[in-house]
């Protein structure tokens, strides 16, 4: 993809976070299953279909803009969850493993943070008002994942780890 | 690295942030020179002395640890610098192209301020009280960091790509 304006850089924001959302999607199931600690298995599990459900909106983005859904590799999101993969294979305490996941896990919604964030700012000034609305529904949403994800770090489980 | 609690997890991301840094600091530089925004050139020479500050910082921290400084690969500050110098070489029109690099600036600066973040509370229940001190000055900055980027984005540079 030839990237000439804001317009195309957009598209191709869109393509990247499309393709990090399908990453995700898949690895979301296998850390919950990896985990000891229910609570964090169970925020994992909710953020997976939480997941499926912005792919769904991105869909309907790319609908909206006239275009097919695309992913396009992004290699920010295939490095933070190749070092969580790595870490969660390499740890065997059950509590420091979880403390691990729980971190990669912030990282991931860190980058979808930023990324939606981008994607809204840069909607608002290319006059797509209703993808904006669709945008910041997600964005909302990765905010809420990421403190629920701070709220386990910070009462319990890097207590139990420590 | 064998990690079998949350001090070798604790000093194990210490080495992912520092080759984050290191990193960092030498792409800074590049992406300032390659800038049309004199703003944006200046933010992210401005940047590049704090990453330096930084380092220092995270020397004092592996010293206060009785440890070396050592950095271990990061595939996720890899994986974002790598997007970033993709867009920075592709993207010819200049106003567009300080779009891309002010966002792959803020995918950055997400990535540190959730990796400090994670250091901050892990170094608190470890009892590491003087980092603890050292490391939230610097999650402060990263703050700081990503608010002048989001603040150009939204007044100005960004309106000029559109």
């Amino acid at each position: 993809m030839k990237i000439t304006n804001l317009e195309d850089l957009f598209n191709h924001t869109l393509e990247d976070i499309y393709y990090a959302e399908n990453k995700l999607v898949k690895a979301l199931p296998k850390m919950a299953k990896a985990c000891e600690s229910p609570q964090l298995a169970k925020l994992f599990t909710t953020h997976a279909e939480e997941t499926q459900e912005q792919i769904a909106r991105l869909d309907e983005v790319f609908e909206a803009l006239g275009r097919k859904p695309k992913a396009t590799e992004c290699p920010a999101i295939k490095g933070i969850l190749e070092e969580g993969e790595e870490l969660m294979s390499e740890i065997k305490d059950p509590e420091t493993r979880d403390a691990a996941m729980l971190a990669a896990g912030q990282a991931a919604e860190h980058y979808e943070i930023t990324r939606y964030g981008t994607l809204v700012s840069w909607a608002k000034l290319l006059g797509h008002k209703d993808v904006v609305t669709i945008l910041e529904k997600t964005l909302k949403e990765e905010y809420g994942a990421d403190d629920k994800l701070t709220k386990l770090a910070e009462t319990k489980l890097n207590k139990q780890a420590a």
